[in-house]
């Protein structure tokens, strides 16, 4: 393995080639220039967010893309990251490379550089690679848009589909034995997402509030629904779901219904769920024509507190799980 | 242990109270407004950057002080920061609780805040915590000092003490035995070192080129001259000392220019070196009188490449360590 300052002129120097602001990589700190921007930081650990023996590449493209995420929901353009990399002791510059590779190929991609960072080893036995990525995008004309600003009456819209990255992890944990047909495309969900850039910029203006799928699409639309001290309901029969997804749920033992709940709590998506008032129907279904971005109604904004899931009936379920929790054992 | 939102909502977004971008911790992103930044992130590894049984409030502390030190040295002022944390599998709320109140204690000292973050926990056993920490700086009015604009000419200073921290790490790893008198002293310059936030501003303007001092005085020196394309040359002799790096150096078997070569190796000082030219000598001064900082005269920039140790008669030393570098096993 080369030096630490080597590694950073071979791999990562190249990566942050079209950033003034990162000074080649070569001082302590980055200039970030007169702007409004949206920064998100979100940190990725071997064994919790990734699985041990995912591709050097697809681990990259997620540290970026779980951040571009944040970045789109907020209706930013993406412009550049930090990167602080903890490899694990037994680190070989192969894996590095491929490492770089995958970072380059989503620059490329979201059109965004390397502006800096701080790359180290650990020196624990069998201690867990570790990403730390900070996403910086410039605000839109109307500003951030928040996960406070839901008004009562909008309609409640998600982007994509909700629920494969849970199948694909399922499948990678192999604790689902099943949907052999979908298996590549529910993992690559799970292992590199794609973060709805495009629509996220488009929504500024429009958009009343926002938040990113992470933690689950019910968890999430709680975080909304807390922040906003609205109610959110939402019509299980309308959450779209992929093909894959589809065939799970109709085989679901407990119902198609408890199936969708189940799809809602997974997290991973990196879809955005996202609140505006019926007089922008027009404009969202332009949005998404322009970006070639799928976007369903699936629910509205509501007096009270909490999210309300509703069957087909109108009945209200009761979600069996709150969305992903570090801190929960 | 209380739930993800709990700790934040508990712990960290009372650190984010006065930071009007951080939204009270409570969305995906933080806003940061019009200005020239000035950007640094350092990852700080348990058994790499602090020793395992290092208080909270203390390791808390250091991953603020290192980055405030980057901050410093590129002539900027501190404004806030984003904080990543991957706490290991066994983390009790007390530690959590410390380490929050350490971030306090440094918040008030230095006049930051907390922006925004993202806190997760390992599920590998014994996998080390691991503190991610990204700071903003407003940059001075003649924009960042960079490493890269050294001028042949131009006098070398450093601030401070070098070797304490290296000292105080060997006392911590009971490599060092001796030094009874110094020990607290020591050890805290290691544990939580002093960054030179209030002379850093002050040198907007004067120095031609800086950088801070973390893998040690021989190597910070030599990215310094590098990057600026110019030799540095540094008086053996002149390097200050602290009071117990002193008794360290006169005892030292290989003798006292071998010593000090040893304690310009050692890293993790936080001190500022910056070059200036002649013409700043009285501005220098008057800007350590008003920070009340020490600031000490130990070399020259001239023509060639590299850093050139030189004892008391003129004579070349050749450093034995380079500085600390984190691929090297």
């Amino acid at each position: 393995l080369s030096g630490e300052f080597t590694i950073i002129e071979k791999y990562f120097a190249p990566l942050a080639a079209d950033c003034l602001g990162a000074l080649g990589l070569k001082d302590d700190a980055a200039i970030l220039d007169a702007a409004q921007y949206v920064i998100s930081k979100d940190i990725l650990v071997e064994g919790v967010h990734f699985v041990t023996g995912d591709p050097a590449r697809s681990v990259a493209r997620k540290a970026l893309r779980v951040n571009l995420s944040d970045i789109a929901a907020k209706g930013a353009k993406p412009a550049g990251y930090l990167l602080g990399c903890v490899w694990p002791e037994s680190v070989d510059e192969e894996y590095i490379a491929e490492f770089a590779g995958g970072l380059k190929d989503d620059q490329d991609e979201f059109k965004i550089c390397l502006m800096g960072g701080d790359t180290t080893v650990h020196r624990a036995k069998k201690a867990p690679l570790t990403i730390s990525l900070t996403m910086f995008g410039v605000a839109g004309r109307s500003g951030m848009i928040k996960r406070s600003s839901a008004a009562i009456g909008d309609d409640v819209y998600v982007t994509g589909t909700i629920g494969d990255s849970g199948l694909g992890l399922s499948i990678l944990a192999r604790k689902e034995k099943g949907l052999k047909e979908f298996k590549d495309q529910l993992c690559e969900r799970y292992q590199v997402p794609s973060p709805r850039v495009q629509i996220g910029g488009a929504l500024c203006g429009i958009a009343n509030s926002s938040i990113d799928i992470s933690d689950g699409l019910i968890a999430d639309a709680g975080h909304l629904a807390e922040e906003s001290g609205v109610a959110i309901e939402i019509g299980v029969d309308r959450i779209p779901l992929s093909a894959g997804a589809s065939a799970w749920a109709s085989n679901f033992a407990g119902g198609s219904d408890s199936a969708i709940m189940k799809l809602a709590a997974f997290g991973d998506d990196y879809e955005i769920l996202f609140t505006a008032p019926p007089s922008c129907r027009r404009a969202i279904q332009m949005a998404a024509q322009v970006t070639k971005t799928p976007v369903t109604k699936v629910g509205r904004v509501i007096r009270g507190a909490g999210v309300l899931m509703k069957n087909a009936e109108g009945a209200t379920l009761s979600p069996e799980c709150a969305g992903f929790d570090h801190f929960k054992r």
